[in-house]
């Protein structure tokens, strides 16, 4: 243990698609944990693309917002190598959001709504799976399958699905009993969603994206998985079922935006799918999920009906490429995750 | 009883707002009723603005469409002059859709999935409720506040709430303990909705609508009864309270637009929305409500809880300046009728 630590801040708010030259890397002395509170390593660091609202230069209310030279926000696992909370000991591994940097004081008594660092028991499954398929991620997953009522037989069609949230929706729509299509960008990540499980999959990018969905989804679609907005979802509109239901779970075609895009206005699209189909849209935020939605995870992954890709770069200094290459496109399917340290 | 009649047929597809002379006066024979079939005299007509995506010149998929010289569609209220089936009788007075005409032959056997001609009960309201409030309209006002699932207390936003929907949806959301503020065009018919018993009211033609909407609604909007969308619904989605709901009933900013608008494009503050409070978005359209629907609002209009303002022009070469003043602005406030004819 150095006196100093590596962190890294924003160094200008993204214009568009956030760029590595939007981050700086500042060494800094490694806080003390004060009374009642922790002094926690990172192990691991997650890349969210969620997090793009919070460093662009307008404040949307009520969300989250980064002053200049703030250390970014992400979420972490870390390992506790000082207490002052009688409910933490050195050595536990814990999951939190203390962002990027490599140790993080933190207060367990002043959480927030997602409640003070989560305890993880490293003999149930790596801890790097609680920033994926046993965190957030998942929960969101499952959390968004659960709002569409999927009836057994119907079509799930699921947008960035070669991704973390998306790759673990795909297969919790099948263990529904449903026939579950992925939408992703290259002939790659098409080929590594069929290897998943998926029952069909469409390239984006690919010319003849609507023809390749309708092959895919040959009687419609009845349920959509929605992580993207853009054209991907446009192209589901037209392809809906009657009775058919949304999961709005990100919209990623939009970060950086704030509230408006360039035109047209979309927005007749909406109205004319909605009226047309009697489409139900509904918001869905990993947190507003429970324990239960990881129970259920843990329990099919160890019954082997679940398997949740990873993909891992080296060293904090990795984590603005990274982040800005969920943004940009990438050949990694799953959950891509920053390996910051090993445990002590 | 004459030899010939009057239609109104389509003579141009409409582009933008509908004008009178997308429209042409045709004399006609009066036609007979063959084998099982009933001729029908038209009393009372509705100019509804649903039915502007019929005369739009790209069809839609699945929706209606005229032909140029087609009779244009809409809903009326008719006696029965000549009966050849056995469950009609000259003199029944009747609801169904036959179109800008004096008479029409109508096959009750083979009805769509509106069923066959609806008979009206003259003792039990004036029969030109049957196109208003104890029809589609307080159908499409009764099933959308259900879908609201509104709890006592909390705040209704309506848009379009001096139309025909919106004026019965915002008494029935009072029905259901709600505080109701209608959002219209205009002072006149701001201070009409006040009148009518809403507890607020905000003119979306003034400069300051987003201060009236929010003094008209100081608690933030709960649910939201959309007749609209475009830039009233815009500036609803900013004054939404979290855990919301929408009722989606009609896109009368939309009509006549296809699927694209011109831009800037507004899904990104759509999916904002919605993942920041939780928004659930539901379609609704009349038809799907059923005769529940009907004889709940019977039973408030005799517990007189439940008005229903209407206006009428009078003669069917009134209907085109009629229907085209629904979408260019009008000072009505409640259900617009075309009275055709009085009772043989």
């Amino acid at each position: 243990m150095t006196d100093t630590m590596k962190q890294i801040v924003l160094a200008s708010y993204a214009k568009g698609n956030p760029k590595p030259s939007d981050f700086r890397l500042e060494e800094v002395p490694i806080p003390t944990a004060g009374e009642r509170k922790i002094l926690l390593r990172t192990l691991w660091l997650a890349v969210d693309p969620l997090f793009r609202f919070a460093i662009d230069e307008v404040r949307l209310s009520g969300a989250l917002h980064l002053e200049l030279g703030d250390v970014m926000v992400g979420a972490t696992v870390s390992e506790v190598v000082a207490s002052n909370h009688p409910d933490y000991a050195p050595g536990d591994v814990v999951e939190g959001r203390t962002g990027w940097r490599q140790y993080a004081v933190v207060a367990p008594d002043q959480a927030d709504y997602r409640g003070p660092p989560r305890k993880l028991d490293p003999s149930l499954a790596p801890v790097s799976t609680a920033l994926g398929v046993l965190g957030m991620p998942g929960q969101t997953a499952h959390g968004g399958i659960e709002t569409l009522r999927i009836k057994p037989g119907e079509t799930v069609a699921i947008s960035a699905a070669a991704g973390a949230v998306g790759s673990i929706a795909g297969q919790i729509a099948k263990i529904h009993g449903a026939r579950a299509v992925g939408i992703a960008g290259g002939a790659g990540k098409v080929q590594a969603l069929l290897d998943l499980g998926f029952d069909g999959a469409a390239d984006y990018k690919a010319p003849d994206f609507a023809a390749q969905l309708k092959a895919a989804a040959p009687n419609g679609i009845d349920c959509y998985f929605d992580n993207t907005g853009g054209d991907v979802t446009l192209e589901v509109f037209k392809q809906l079922n009657r009775g058919s239901r949304m999961a709005m779970c990100g919209y990623i075609a939009y970060y950086g935006m704030g509230y408006e895009g360039p035109g047209p206005d979309h927005m007749p699209a909406l109205y004319r799918t909605i009226m047309g189909t009697g489409l139900e849209i509904r918001g869905f935020a990993g947190f507003m999920a429970g324990q239960k939605a990881l129970d259920d995870i843990a329990g099919w992954i160890s019954d082997g009906k679940l398997t949740y890709p990873e993909a891992v770069v080296e060293g904090i200094e990795a984590a603005p490429q990274a982040f800005a290459s969920v943004f940009s496109g990438h050949d990694f399917v799953g959950k891509l995750l920053v390996k910051v340290a090993e445990p002590a």
